[in-house]
């Protein structure tokens, strides 16, 4: 593109400090390297599977939303006419939906009134921090290495994050205590912890019962509200499923971020957040932290789309609100997947080749991501030449730590491709390590 | 509702401000009252007519854009598939549908690529807020009365807004330039001003030829940019539509906002932004404002609904992008409702009547919207009593002022009721304000 050359330019550095932050160009970087080498195979994006999606199923799916209004509760033709035509009630048209879906999946059992119906899970992190963090010294704490769609939110509203190392065992409760009782000590309020339970973006790592359970204890004792992210958590690969927080909370500390993309259909835009907390005003009124949050989401997309409402709403009318059921083909693909790459990696370093390279992984009991810790600095330059000359994309860990850390760890996503794709995927990247290894020492 | 005693509160006061700000209680307390009298006639929100739609449309839509695909762009199924299925384009994916649009409608030729597809017009304003204004002095120049929507986003980003008083022809380019040199003086740094030059929400008011030139000229002589919000140029009632200001803009000085809500289908919630300016980093690299844009829209909504893409970018398929011409219905309905609207007010308060009361109202040449000017406080109390008493509804335009002014004055929205209501509804506003012109003279 050509630009006229009288137009007088914006200076980057004059527009808000977000845009030239890291954390906000690495989802961009990701995205361009992946266009710029469509024929590599990819473990970068976390893309969802499209088993069977058709196009002509939407159509299915609104004639379910609109059938169920008219039949089972007794809507007249002129009411759904406008309720899919018109602005609609902020907070959402599905929230009773979603709610009898979580009560039959999660056992997360909470008024309808409380689900917040968002443009993805996206919104819902910008409208629970715009909310919970009024003062500047207000810190949220993510365990780390962190999700960017939560610091990139925070970095929008200038809210400062604290990162938590994670353990083997994914978020770890006392170094939550830890970090929040310094961060006291040091004049700042943590306010809140963001945490992905199961099979955590971008580690895999996950949760189990008794650290869930401790880490509800930390945050009661040191007053945080409690962020919770569980897009995989129903992509099972070993054992069973967890509870969430949400589902272990008896305190209202939990807010319960959700996301249909993974479980029903990413281009609807569909998310939700559950904030049953309870609110009071100077006057001693009392509001729901949902109707607050809903003042807020008034000033940033006013409703959510009622047609994207619509199809995620047939979605579940479709199922009887039981999502968890009608993801079994899902949960079964990508539990094949994750096992098909575990063992890939196995057969192409096994113990002494791996122990030569100084190589290791994770090896996580579900979700789409696992970690290989590698013995060169897998950077964005490494990433270029593994796209370029091996045909094949990864994700640097490092754009996921905000305080450094990750420089010689590398994400896999293995969601969105065949077994057959696993298979020559991680045959290429061992080509790949292969030659970083035996590169320069100055290379590691 | 009832609550467990034991679970924490959450105080209000220790909530972001925005939530206390009445910017943004207004537009729920106007929702709060439409809804506790649904047999009230409602002059109050500015909802499009719904015209002929049918729910089965969106299907017909859908099917539209996927044909516009398959056959105009040679696109395959499977492509067409992930292309409704997935994540997209963060800037949207019906950039290039709605840039011809702009085109054939407005005379705006921009290329597709600085057109970024928002949730909404309200996305549009926060993307656009968000990267424009960086540092604590940064001000929003707003012409007053405003739209809650553009005071409502600034309120949650923490951004100064300064309102600058509009005159009977709308947004007052001298006055803007007034505002600017003092809020410079006083060390700020008035950075944007945000106008809607056709038909304005709540006012109106619309800007002159004369009145547009100048106010680009301002903007250059004083290095602001416009923020151009134009949702209800098409429906023009008297004289003829005039240029857009983005249609005027030889330096790209102007951020062009858009709707579809008014056009095409709120329940989309589509809108869109023309950011075509030019940024320029430390390191000489130049982008679009609109690609920045994008790495806030991957923090705020990460995608606008595919779905709602789709119903929209077929409507555009479907009148040959020629959005305007597909209005013809629309725009003879809105002009009839301001007609029908304005001859039953001079019908109700003959002139003799209307000086003895000390009524006045203005006489927009398009729009949903007009003023009256009443000889009574028109706040929420007498709101409350219009609706309960006389049952009808109105907008108090004290809540598009955001420091102080209005307070006699109500907006008439009539964008929505058939002809039958508005003669019926305007023969319950004069009860109502003969009721209060009457009363006790504390009253006024």
């Amino acid at each position: 593109m050509t630009y006229a050359t009288t137009a007088p330019a914006l200076a980057l550095d004059d527009l808000h400090a977000s845009l030239t932050d890291p954390v906000l160009d690495a989802m961009n970087f990701l995205n361009e390297v992946v266009a710029r080498f469509p024929d590599a195979l990819s473990f970068a994006p976390g893309r969802p599977a499209e088993g069977a999606f058709e196009v002509e199923d939407l159509a299915r799916h609104l004639r379910s939303y609109t059938g169920h209004l008219e039949r089972s509760l007794g809507w007249s033709r002129d009411r759904v006419r406008t309720h899919l035509f018109q602005y609609g009630r902020t907070n959402g048209i599905i929230h009773e939906l979603i709610a009898r879906t979580l009560a039959n999946d999660e056992g997360i059992h909470v008024p309808p009134e409380s689900v917040v119906v968002t443009t993805g899970c996206q919104e819902a992190m910008l409208l629970t921090l715009r909310a919970l963090f009024a003062r500047p010294e207000d810190t949220l704490l993510v365990s780390s290495p962190c999700y960017v769609g939560i610091t990139g939110a925070a970095r929008l509203l200038d809210i400062a994050t604290h990162p938590v190392p994670e353990g083997a065992g994914g978020p770890d409760p006392e170094a939550f205590r830890t970090a929040a009782r310094r961060l006291r000590a040091a004049g700042r309020r943590p306010r809140a912890l963001y945490v992905v339970p199961d099979f955590a973006n971008p580690s895999g790592t996950s949760m189990d019962l008794a650290a869930r359970e401790l880490l509800l204890r930390v945050a009661a004792e040191e007053d945080l509200l409690v962020l919770e992210d569980d897009p995989y958590g129903f992509f099972v690969r070993a054992g069973s499923a967890r509870p969430t927080l949400k589902a272990l909370d008896r305190e209202r500390r939990v807010l319960h971020l959700g996301s249909f993309a993974k479980t029903a259909l990413p281009g609807a835009r569909v998310g939700y957040v559950v904030a049953d907390q309870e609110v009071v005003g100077r006057d001693g009124r009392r509001s729901l932290l949902a109707d607050e949050l809903s003042k807020i989401k008034s000033m940033t997309t006013v409703n959510t789309s009622a047609v994207g409402q619509a199809v995620i709403g047939g979605m579940l009318v479709e199922c009887g609100c039981r999502l968890r059921e009608a993801n079994a083909g899902a949960i079964a693909h990508y539990a094949g997947n994750l096992a098909t790459l575990l063992g890939e990696l196995e057969r192409n370093f096994p113990e002494e080749r791996r122990r030569r390279l100084g190589l290791s992984w994770n090896e996580p009991t579900g979700g789409y991501f696992l970690v290989v810790d590698v013995p060169f600095a897998a950077d964005h330059a490494a990433l270029e030449e593994s796209a370029r000359t091996f045909g094949v994309l990864w994700t640097p860990m490092s754009d996921f730590y905000t305080d450094g850390g990750g420089e010689h760890r590398l994400r896999l996503s293995c969601s969105a491709l065949t077994a057959d794709q696993i298979v020559e995927g991680v045959r290429r990247l061992a080509r790949f390590v292969e030659s970083r290894a035996a590169g320069p020492a100055g290379s590691r």
